[in-house]
């Protein structure tokens, strides 16, 4: 895609971490999963084995959303972005919130960090790593 | 520094991990903060806050070795590295081991991401996300 004012790396990730919260509160997994290389290593903050890969990520992601009933929420928070030419790495912190089945509150911290690699053109998520803060 | 053979960013990386690895099994936190950024952000698997700085980091550090009696092992396993100009990026498990004070064996698994940049021609380490798999 050609544009008359080109917009920075940085800002390229901003708007794909927005795009990410957007589809999860729509609880669109391929919107969600879009910009994910098909072989990108995730390190999990749902139980899971040391490494999984976007299959069983997306497992993990259907499993959250059945658990809960109603509006998503997502946001981000102390995003930092670092982009070199065909590399990038964010860390930021995400909120996540809902209602459980049984009625329950459900709101979830993650620390999260993120490796871009620009693929034609295109960043993709290469590495993901989640954990939850104690 | 200028060598005859410069060796890869990638060959740097894995030398800086090694060498980390060196440093933990020698108990020695100097040399194994040397090549983290003063303002190094570091998600880290002990309990923590959201996330630490390099002076809490020291103390986790500290705390565990505290913990333990006799020799220390210290292994990688996996490991990724992608270079770009100045920006870099690894994620690995490593494997540590001990004996604690009442006897009892140690054993810990952590995945690992980690971030370089080139400063002044020397990369260091500016974020770590650790967490323990389940």
């Amino acid at each position: 895609m050609i544009t008359a004012t080109p917009i920075s790396a940085e800002a390229q990730i901003r708007q794909m971490s927005d795009e990410f919260s957007a589809a999860v509160r729509a609880r669109d997994l391929d919107r969600m999963l879009a910009p994910y290389a098909k072989d990108a290593v995730i390190f999990d903050a749902a139980p899971a084995k040391l490494s999984i890969g976007l299959e069983q990520f997306r497992k993990h992601w259907q499993d959250f959303f059945d658990m809960l009933r109603g509006p998503i929420g997502h946001e981000t928070r102390d995003m930092t972005v670092i982009a070199d030419r065909d590399l990038a790495v964010a860390h930021l912190l995400s909120h996540t919130s809902g209602t459980q089945r049984n009625g329950a509150p459900l709101e979830m911290w993650l620390r999260l960090s993120l490796v871009f690699r620009k693929v034609d053109g295109q960043w993709l998520v290469t590495h993901e790593h989640s954990s939850v803060p104690f």
